[in-house]
C-alpha cells in the first residue's frame, strides 16, 4: 500500500511525567487524528542514560542519549520536545530553534518573562513553530465553553472565577525542590498559570491585576537534610480586569489538602452561566435564562461527538477521554500548525503572555497595588 | 396542667420575607427546643395596615398596627423583631432598646458602621439582649465545621475561600431598589457580609483586607421610569488575612446568573479540609489525610442527630432541615440568651463587626490598597 | 380585629418521631398556608403519661392523657392524629371514625390489607375525611415531576426505577422491634411502601408485580435478651407493570449501610427523563431531547416559588424546605380536604392500595410468580 | 541499542468503534506497561476494502485486506482481534484458534451460549489464549472495589444493585439493526451483560436468576424502509442470588433517555458500602461504619497511583484515565497472559459464563420463574 505522507522526526528531552505524556501524545495523535504527516520517534535524551534507554524501549524511540545536544543538534530531527527542568528550557529551546527545529516546550516556558520573550522572538525570527504545554485548554469542553461565550449564548460576560488547586506541596515535611526556586517557582507560576491561561482562553485579554501571594511553609529540608528558607508562594491569588469589561479572580494553590486536580472555572453572563471542574473534566455545566418557567437549572453536558475532537477518541457519548488524550489533542494541534493547517494553538508568544501575567501578579503582590498587564 | 414558664411577648415590625421568617421562628422555636419561656405573638406592625392585619391573622399575633411605635413603645412587649428596610433599623432599634426591650434586627444592622456602633453601645448600656440575623451560621453543619477546626481535626488552618452568590440582581431591566442605595447597599453588604460572618465564625478574626468592588449594571429604572445611576457594587471581592495566620478570599455577588443560594466555603488545613455549599446545606464534605492508603477522599457527612440541634427537628439522620428551621435555631439561641442561658449568638456588636469589615473592604477597593480591620 | 374562621380541635395519639412531626405540621400549616380554619391543639395522648404532659407543654396542647380514648371519645375534638404503633392503628381509627372524627393516621395504615379495607370502608360510610402519612409525595418537586409527566414533557413513559434505602436495621446486634413483627413488618412494608406510593403517584396504576423478598439477619435479641427468629424481609424488590404500558422496578431496603434517606426515582420517556434523590430533595434533574445540539444534559432544577407550595415557605429560590415542612404541606392538604376545598391528598383508600401492593409483592415473592394487583 | 523482546504480530478484523479501540489498545499497551514483548500491527481486515486501507494508514498496520481469512490463515500472525458483527464471531474465532492463534473477541462472544461453549472448548483444546472485551472490569476502581470486598473491608456482603443504561435505542425512528436480531440481540445481551460481568467480578458466582425482559419499541424500519417487528428486549431486569449468600438485581436498558454511560453498582455490606457510576468512572464512593462519631459519610475516592495500574498512565492523582485507557489495560492483561505471566483476565470461558447468565435470564423472563444458573 502507498504511503505518501511526509515523516517528521521527533526528539524528546526529559523522561519524567511530562516526558512520558509527550511520548504518548506523539504516539496517539497520528492514530487518532487524520494528520497530514507520519511521526517517527527518533531520539530521547535524559541526563540519566539508563532512563533514556528505558524510555526509548518503552515508547519506541530509535536512539537514546544522555546529552540533550544530540537532540537539538541532529539535523535529522524536525521537532524537539522539552520536558527538562524549567531552568534549562531557555538554553535548550534556543539551541533547537537556531537549528531550525520546531519546539514543544513544557510550561512554564521560562522562569522569567524576559527569557520567555527572547525565546518567542527567536522562534519568530527563525520561522519555526512553537508550543507550550497548557493541555487543559485542549479539552473539548473548553472549546465548547469558548464557542458558547463567543457566540453570545451567555450574553454579555460579567464575572469570572478561576481556580487551580492541588495538594502536592501540602506536606510541610516534603523536601525543597526546583519548584521552590525563588526564580520562577511557586504555586502561582506552577498552577495559577493554568488558571490565567484558561481565563484568557475563555474571556480574552486580562488588562489589570491585583495580586496576593502567600508563603505558608517557610522552610523545607533540602537533599542534604539542611533547612532551607522558602520564598515562593504556596498560594497565589489575583483580582482581574478583562478587556471585554468583565472582572474576576483566580487562585493557584498547591497546599489545598485533599484536592488533586481542581482546575475550575465559573463564568456568569447576562443570559447564562458556565461552571466547570477538572475533577470531572468530561462535563460542562450550563445555565440558560431562556429555559422554560420552572425548568431552569444547571445542565450537566457530557462530552460527546458533538464536541470535537471527542468523537475521534470515542464514537459514543459519555465514554470519556483521559488526561493523556488531552496531551494527544495538544500534539495534534501542534503538528497541524507545523503543516500550515492553522495557527499554533499555544505558541511561545502565548507562553510569554502567561509568564508576564504571573510576573505582574507577583510584582503587584509585593508592591500591594494594582498593575496593568499590557493586555 | 400547670404552666410555670414565664411568657415573653413579641412585637414584629415588617411583614415581608424576613418578617415571615421571624414569625415562623417564634412559632417553631419553643416547640422544637425545650425553652425556659413561652412566647406570645403580641403585635405586628407594617406601614401597610392591611398587610399587618393579614400577618396577624396568618401568624397568630393578637394585634396589628400601621405604626411601628405601637411596638417599640408598648410596655407589655418584651422582644422587638425588626425586619423593616435597612435605613430604619437604627431609629427603631434605639427606640426599642431605650424602652428596655430585647431587639432582634435583620441584617445589615445599619447601612453605616457608625450607626451600628451607636446601636451596639446603646444596647450594652441598657443591658438588653440583641441579635442580628446571620442565620446561615445556625446550620448544624457550621457548628460541626467550627468544632472540627477548633479541635484541630484539620491541623493548622492555612487557606480559606468563601462565596455568597445569587442572581436576583442579574437582570439589567430590574428596578432600582433600596438595596441600590449608595449608603450601605450593594452585593458586598448584602451577600458578602454573610461570607465575612462565616469566615470569622470558622477561623476567627480577620485582620487585614484588600477589596475589589465592581458595579456592572450602571443604571436602572426607578419606580417612575426614570433612569437612575447605580453606584453600589454588583460584585465585591476581598483578599483576607486572619489573626490565626491563615489567608483567604471572599466574594459577594448578586448577578451570578443561575445561582440561587451559593453560600460556600473551603477550608484547607495541614491535616484535612472542609468543603461546603449552601446549595446542599445538610452536607459537609470532609477530607482527612489520616485515612488509609488508597482510601482517601472527601467524605459527604449528612446532617444527623450527631450534629445538634438537628436531632430536635428530626430524630432520624438524612431527613434534612430547611431554611426556616435555621431561623428557628436562630430565635432559640436568642431566647436562651435572654434567659441568661448563654451568650448572645450574634449580637449587635457582632453585627457591627461585619459592618466594619464591609466598610473597610469598600474603602480598600476605593483606595486600591490593603487596610487593617482592627480584628 | 375580627376572627371569623372556624376553629378545628385536634387530638394527637403518640408522641414519638411522628407524633412530633404531626404536631409541627398542625402548628405550621395554618401559618404557612392561608387556611380557611384555625387549629387548636386540644389533647395529646401517650401511654406514658409523663411523655404526654411533656408533649402538651412543648407543642401547646391544652390537655394531656395516658388514655387514647380520651381523644377518640371527646366530642369536642374534630381531628384525630394517630402515630401509635402500627398494630393499634385499626382500633384507634375505627373508634375515631365512629365518633365522627376526621383521621390522619401514620403509615402503614394497618399491618394487613383486610384491616386497611375495613378502615377505609368505615370512613367512607361515616363520611369523615382521612389521611395516611406518605409525606414524600408532598414535595413540590414531586408535584413538578407529576405535572411534567402528565403534560407529556417526557413523551411516552417507558421505564421506571424506584428505591427507598436506609440503614437503620443494618446492625445485626440491633434488637427485635415491632417492625420485625411477622404480621405487617419488614423493609418492603416500611420503606418499599413509599417507593410504591411514589411510583403510582407519578405513573398511575401498577397492574402486575413480581416480588423478591429476602431476610438477611435471621434472628435478633428481644428485650429480654432471648434470640428471636426474624421472618420479615430486610430487602424487598419488585418488578412492576403499569396500566400506562410502562415497566419498572422498586426496592425497599433497611440494611443499606450508609444510606440514611435514599428515596430515589428515575423515569425515562420517549422525549425526556427525570432523576430524583431524597438525599437532595430540593432538586429535580431533568433531561430533554429537545435541547440544542451539543447542549443536552440533565438539568438540576432547584426548588423555587415556581414550584408551589414552596413559595409559601420561602419567597426566594434555592433556600430549601426541610422534612418537617413536607409534613406541614401534608397537614395543609388534609385540612383543605376537610374544608371541602379539594380531594383528600392520600386517604385511607389510597393507604389500602399501597398495603395491597405490599401484600401482593409479599405473596408473589413467596409463590415465586407474577401476580395481578387489581390496579 | 539492543532489542531482545520477542515481537508478536497482530491481525485485526473490523474497523468500527471497537476496531479502533483495539488498535489503540495495541498501540498504547506496550508503551504504558513494561510488557515482555513488542507488538507489530500486521494486517487489518474489513469487508469494506477502503475502510481497511484507511485503518491501516491511521493505526499503522502493514497490510490491509477485505478478506478476514487473510488474517486468520496467515501463519505470521500471532494474535487475532475480532470486532466484526456478533454473528461472525464464532466462525472467525474458530478459524483463528484452529490456526493456533490467540484470539481477542469483542462481546458478546456469540449470540448463543452453545456457540460460546464450542468456542471456549476449542481454545482450551488448542491451548491458545483468549479474551472477551469486558473492558469496564479493567478500571482501577473496579480492582479497588474487588480488593476491598475480598479483604472484608465491607464486612459480610448483603445486597447488590447493578445497572447499565444508555439511550442509543431510545429513538423509535431509529432503524432495525443487527442488535435487534432475535438470536442474541437486545438490551440485556448488549448492556445487561456488562452489569452481570461486573456483579460476578465483585461478588462471585450468581446462582439463581429471575428475569424480566420488555420490548418497548415493537417495530422499526429496516434499511429498505419496511416495518420490521422487534422481538428483543429494550429493558432487561433480573433478581439475583449469589453463592456468597447475597441477593441483588441488575438492569440493562438501551432506551434510558439521557443516559450515555450509566454502568453503576451499589454494594452494601455489614461494615461498609461502595457506590460507583461509570459516568464518573475515576471515582469510587466508600462508606465505612468505622468512621468517627458524626464523621460518617460516603467518601469520594479519586483514582490515583495507589490504584494500579492508574500510575502507569499518570503519575499524579486525579488526572484521570479515559475509555481508551481501559482498553489499553485490557490488551495489556491479555498480552501478559499470552506470555504466561498470569491468568487470562476474561477468557472465552468467562464470556460463555456471561452468555449463559443472559440466556437463563431470557428464559426465566419467558417462563416467568426463577432459574438456576449453574453458578
Amino acid at each position: 500500500m502507498s504511503r505518501v505522507k511526509p515523516k517528521l522526526k521527533v526528539g524528546l528531552i526529559g523522561t519524567g511525567f511530562m516526558g512520558k505524556a509527550h511520548a504518548f501524545g506523539y504516539i496517539s495523535a497520528p492514530r487518532v487524528f487524520n494528520l497530514p504527516m507520519d511521526i517517527e520517534l527518533h531520539t530521547v535524551a535524559d541526563i540519566d542514560e539508563l532512563a533514556a534507554y528505558d524510555a526509548a524501549r518503552a515508547y519506541g524511540f530509535v536512539r537514546a542519549t544522555s546529552d540533550w545536544r544530540d537532540v537539538t543538534d541532529n539535523p535529522e530531527i524536525d521537532i524537539v520536545s522539552i520536558t527538562a527542568p524549567n531552568a534549562l528550557h531557555k538554553e535548550m529551546s534556543l539551541a533547537a530553534i537556531r537549528a531550525g527545529k520546531h519546539v514543544y516546550c513544557e510550561k512554564p516556558l521560562a522562569p522569567l518573562a524576559d527569557d520567555a520573550r527572547e525565546m518567542a522572538g527567536a522562534a519568530e525570527d527563525a520561522g519555526t513553530r512553537t508550543q507550550v504545554g497548557f493541555n487543559y485548554l485542549c479539552n473539548p469542553m473548553f472549546a465548547l465553553a469558548r464557542e458558547m461565550i463567543a457566540a453570545g449564548e451567555l450574553g454579555e460576560i460579567r464575572c469570572y472565577r478561576g481556580l487551580h488547586a492541588e495538594d502536592y506541596m501540602a506536606d510541610a515535611d516534603g523536601p525543597f525542590t526546583f519548584r521552590h526556586d525563588p526564580a520562577g517557582g511557586g504555586a502561582l507560576a506552577d498552577l495559577g498559570s493554568h488558571a490565567l491561561a484558561t481565563a484568557e482562553f475563555l474571556l480574552g485579554s486580562i488588562t489589570e491585576v491585583m495580586g496576593d501571594c502567600v508563603t505558608v511553609i517557610g522552610e523545607r529540608a533540602d537533599g542534604k537534610g539542611d533547612r532551607r528558607s522558602v520564598d515562593v508562594d504556596d498560594v497565589g491569588r489575583a483580582f482581574l480586569r478583562f478587556a471585554n469589561g468583565a472582572s474576576g479572580s483566580i487562585e493557584g494553590n498547591w497546599i489545598a489538602t485533599g484536592r488533586k486536580m481542581q482546575h475550575d472555572f465559573d463564568v456568569h453572563g447576562s443570559k447564562g452561566a458556565l461552571s466547570f471542574s477538572q475533577e470531572r473534566f468530561n462535563e460542562l455545566h450550563y445555565y440558560s435564562i431562556e429555559d422554560a418557567h420552572g425548568r431552569h437549572g444547571f445542565r450537566r453536558i457530557e462530552a460527546s461527538p458533538a464536541h470535537p475532537p471527542y468523537g475521534l477518541f470515542c464514537v459514543a457519548p459519555g465514554h470519556q477521554i483521559g488526561f493523556n488524550d488531552l496531551k494527544a489533542i495538544e500534539v495534534a494541534g501542534f503538528l497541524a500548525a507545523i503543516n500550515g493547517d492553522g495557527p499554533e494553538p499555544f505558541n511561545f508568544r502565548a507562553g510569554l503572555r502567561v509568564q508576564t501575567l504571573v510576573e505582574q501578579i507577583h510584582r503587584s503582590a509585593r508592591e500591594r497595588c494594582w498593575l496593568s498587564t499590557g493586555g
